[in-house]
């Protein structure tokens, strides 16, 4: 411990005494606007403000960025409270990431950093080779981002790097939605990726979030594992073709792509193109509910069905309508797969836990009148850590049914 | 539906007004024995015994296998009450579950059969090549062992088929616990099987369970990801040398094997040297507990740290004090691994379920001083599919984590 003289000038703000400064001791990162006094003092501080966490004996738990409009007041970013938020500080981090990354993959593709549970709260890092994309989606991170992005060069050597702000949570830190290029230049072309045999292409800037959803890629070689050479195989809310085109790698003979967005559909035909099975690519633009019901009064079969769907359950109050979603995907998802198929549902949705998820499905397929085996349930990948202490949000599901 | 008139003359049991028949018709396989009228007749039935289940309205349900004795006092066997259970039978459900593993293998060594999920309640068949072990753990199944035997061989073309008889559910059916060659010879050697670059010894006759444990496949090949060329190993109750193995074959430079048996580390050393690896391969025989105790003395540290104990919760009253068990290996278990090393903690109690099993494992972590990073949750393989309706009932869970 510093002596406390030595230490900068931050605000101090304290817990209340039922709060849980144990969890927040073995590592919960978080503090409740409950749980803290908020006397006008605290209520002043500007989102992103760095102060010192105290207990209520005014012991000091850490250093936090307070946010006096979020239900999150506090996101701890250092148990030394009189750490320095500087390029030295960032590089530890990052470089503490990028090693388990480079134990898992053998390609520099990955989520780099996945905010608090690698110590950086609020903040995503995607890699694409020398470029990375940051979603600086906290105060605190926007105003470090120069030491941030400049660690970032330092530690990966990348030599471009691109701030979106198009994440959600900004607007209530008080932050602005202007993407930059904060060092080198932005990619003209879409960046191609290489996953699981396959070619995918990232546009980097215009792209929904980073431009590609690195989270599904176990999940993309679990539905591979299901191909039988020669498979027909539907990828609806198909993006960029995230499934599709894993499958079309391991052998399908034809793959349908589903989605709302022409942009991203252009970019899986691409990307089909590059992995050389173009031709063997249907691209299908439309609301995938439409789609699937028009699937069905065709009579349309396949071999394999998978349906990653934007989250319809984001939050509690979505639960029920969300979960009503999912089913009426896995009934209409159903009846388009042939016997002894298989289908993927997946759901990307935080309030939607895994058992209730998964009824939600097995209810759509049993109204379609299906009867299923679960084979396998994935999650998010490994470059996108959990801390323990909020595993229970763990958002991405995918159940893999095998149909009668 | 057949005319009533033609069928069999089997004994007819009847659901209570109470039971969930409808539960039943969507595809959930148990009658609870609180759930059926249980007149002195039913009483009597032999453990096994085919019956009608039939609804409060003497509607036929279909066909079920009859224990008056277990608390699940019927199985469903087929919805169609008339249907014969006959070699035809048998090998139609055979031949389902074949193309699965099919489909997910590359080669015939994998759990062919799991029991209610491939239609085949309480039957457990491993596959290893031209040789298959047959667990039949109903009564129902050894009353039909031969129909189920000459369909398996005909279906597969395997040679050799052992009954295994060690199951612990068997006594509750009135069965025995003695083996028997059904087909074939019993092979005189342990037989070699190739998963995620290794070899595993499984002894099909003398051997834990049906000589090999399949279902952690999915999880070695995780574990084999976390280790860097060189990379120090720890797998405690090893067995045969699941995770130490595939870890060896991913280029660990030295495996330590942890285990109560003396013969099991005999076949993970057999299993090392055939994968040109025994020389990187210490077994050391003993309690688990005493020997993470000592290695956490001797200061050993590892990079990467599996514990896939036996059950310590194998039903819901030994819950408690399984979850203390689970926190005492991740207690013991995370001093001896180096700073930013791996450990996975590995559960196959039915009762201790996901969120529980994983907290006491990051419970005692922290006890030990560490944080941790939750890299990825694993299930069985999918050669162990489970019925939706069941799927809470999974068993085996694995949590990697990786250490500050």
């Amino acid at each position: 411990m510093t002596d406390p003289a030595d230490a900068p000038q931050r605000p101090r703000i304290k817990l209340k005494p039922k709060a849980n400064a144990r969890a927040l001791r073995h590592g919960f990162p978080w503090v409740y606007s409950n749980e803290l006094v908020t006397d006008r003092r605290t209520r002043k501080l500007e989102p992103g403000t760095l102060a010192v966490l105290e207990d209520e004996a005014q012991r000091p738990l850490g250093l936090v960025a307070v946010n006096p409009d979020s239900k999150i007041i506090a996101r701890m970013l250092d148990r030394d409270a009189d750490a320095e938020i500087d390029q030295s500080w960032f590089e530890t981090r990052i470089a503490r990431a990028l090693a388990l990354r480079s134990q898992l993959y053998d390609a520099p593709f990955y989520r780099l950093v996945h905010a608090e549970s690698d110590g950086l709260p609020g903040v995503i890092i995607d890699r694409f080779n020398a470029a990375c994309v940051v979603q600086p989606n906290a105060a605190w991170a926007d105003a470090h981002i120069h030491a941030l992005c400049d660690a970032l060069a330092k530690v990966t050597g990348c030599a471009t790097i691109l701030k979106n702000a198009s994440g959600r949570t900004r607007g209530l830190e008080g932050l602005d939605d202007v993407d930059q290029v904060m060092c080198g230049a932005a990619p003209t072309a879409p960046v191609p990726v290489a996953m699981n045999g396959a070619t995918y292409m990232a546009d980097l800037t215009g792209g929904q979030k980073t431009g590609l959803f690195f989270d599904q890629r176990e999940n993309h070689a679990f539905a591979a594992r299901l191909v039988a050479p020669g498979a027909r195989v539907l990828d609806v809310f198909s993006h960029v073709g995230g499934f599709g085109l894993a499958m079309l790698a391991a052998g399908a003979g034809e793959a349908t792509c589903v989605d709302g967005s022409a942009a991203a559909l252009e970019l899986a035909q691409m990307g089909a193109d590059a992995g050389g099975f173009g031709d063997r690519l249907t691209t299908r633009q439309g609301d995938a509910f439409d789609v699937l019901t028009a699937l069905g009064a065709e009579g349309a079969q396949f071999d394999v069905v998978i349906c990653d769907p934007p989250a319809f359950a984001p939050s509690k109050p979505a639960l029920e309508a969300g979960l009503r979603a999912y089913e009426r995907v896995a009934k209409l998802a159903a009846p388009l797969v042939a016997p002894g198929g298989y289908l993927g549902l997946c759901s990307c949705s935080h309030a939607a836990e895994l058992t209730k998820f998964r009824n939600a499905s097995a209810r759509g397929i049993g109204r379609a009148g299906r009867r299923a085996q679960l084979l396998h349930t994935g999650y998010a990948g490994p470059d996108h850590p959990q801390m323990p202490q909020l595993a229970e949000s763990g958002y991405l599901k995918a159940v893999f049914f095998r149909l009668d």
